[in-house]
C-alpha cells in the first residue's frame, strides 16, 4: 500500500495494477448487492442477448477504482469524494484488466486531487473511463496504525 | 425483479429498497477488489481517524446502484451507460440504507433514461447522491429466459 501525502503527489503521476475478473467475483458481488439480473449470472441468457458470456456488473469493474485510490494513489490517505464512470465495452469472466490512474489536477486549498481512470482489457480496448475527486487525509501527520 | 420496457417508464417514476450494511459485506468486497485500506478493515484505525467505526467503502455503497437499476428500475432490461456519484456522509456497519431512484429524463432516440439516485441512512441523512444514464434493452421484444 502506498502512503502518498498531498505534497508528494504531482500532476502527471500514474499508478496501475492488473486484475483478472472471475465468475466467482461476480457471484460474490451478487451476494453483497442482491443484483440478480440474469445478464450477469446466466451465460445462456447473456448469449441470447448477443454477449459472449455472462457480463461483469459494471459496478464491479468500477469497484476497482476503490483499490486504485485506497491502495495505489494516494493509497492509505485516500478519501473519495466524487466518482464519474463511463462504461465503454462489456467485461467478461476471464478478462484481465489493466487499471490505471493519472493525476490530472491538484487543489491546494482542499488538499484534493483529480484522478483520471482508464481500464483496458487484454486486447487493449478501453472498457471503462472515469475520474475521481479524492481528498488526501492527514497530510501533515505521521502515519497511524 | 421488474421488467419495465422503455415505454412503460415515465418521468417521476420512483423505486426504492432497503439494505443493511454489515462488516461481512465489507470483508467480501475487500476479497473481490483487494482494497486493503485500513479505514475499511480496522475499527481502531478508523476511530483514531475520527470515525465511529470502520467505514464502508464508498464503492460498496455505490454498488447498490447496480441493484437499483438491474432489479428495480428498469430491472431486467437495464444496461448502465454512465454513473455519477457524490459521497456525502460516511456509512458504517449496521447502517440501514434506503436506496431510491427517480426517473428524471427520457431520451426516445436512444431509449435511455436518467435515474437520480439518493441513499439515506437510518437518521434520514443523505449518504450518497448520484445519477445513472441507463439504456433499456429489448424494448420491443418479449422477455427471454
Amino acid at each position: 500500500m502506498n502512503h502518498y501525502t498531498y505534497d508528494e503527489i504531482f500532476i502527471g503521476q500514474k499508478e496501475s495494477f492488473e486484475v483478472c475478473i472471475s465468475g466467482e467475483m461476480l457471484d460474490s458481488f451478487c451476494g453483497i448487492t442482491g443484483d440478480l439480473n440474469p445478464l450477469h449470472s446466466d451465460a445462456g441468457y447473456a448469449r441470447a442477448e448477443g454477449y459472449e458470456n455472462r457480463v461483469a456488473y459494471g459496478m464491479i469493474t468500477a469497484s476497482f477504482m476503490s483499490t486504485l485510490a485506497g491502495v495505489y494513489i494516494p493509497g492509505e490517505r485516500s478519501l473519495i469524494k466524487e466518482v464519474k464512470i463511463k462504461f465503454a465495452k462489456p467485461v467478461y469472466p476471464g478478462d484481465r484488466l489493466v487499471i490505471e490512474g493519472e493525476v490530472t489536477d491538484k487543489n491546494d486549498t482542499f488538499k484534493m486531487i483529480v484522478l483520471k481512470v482508464t481500464m483496458r482489457n487484454g486486447k487493449g480496448e478501453k472498457v471503462l473511463r472515469g475520474s475521481m475527486d479524492i481528498m488526501i487525509r492527514r497530510d501533515d501527520q505521521s502515519e497511524a496504525g
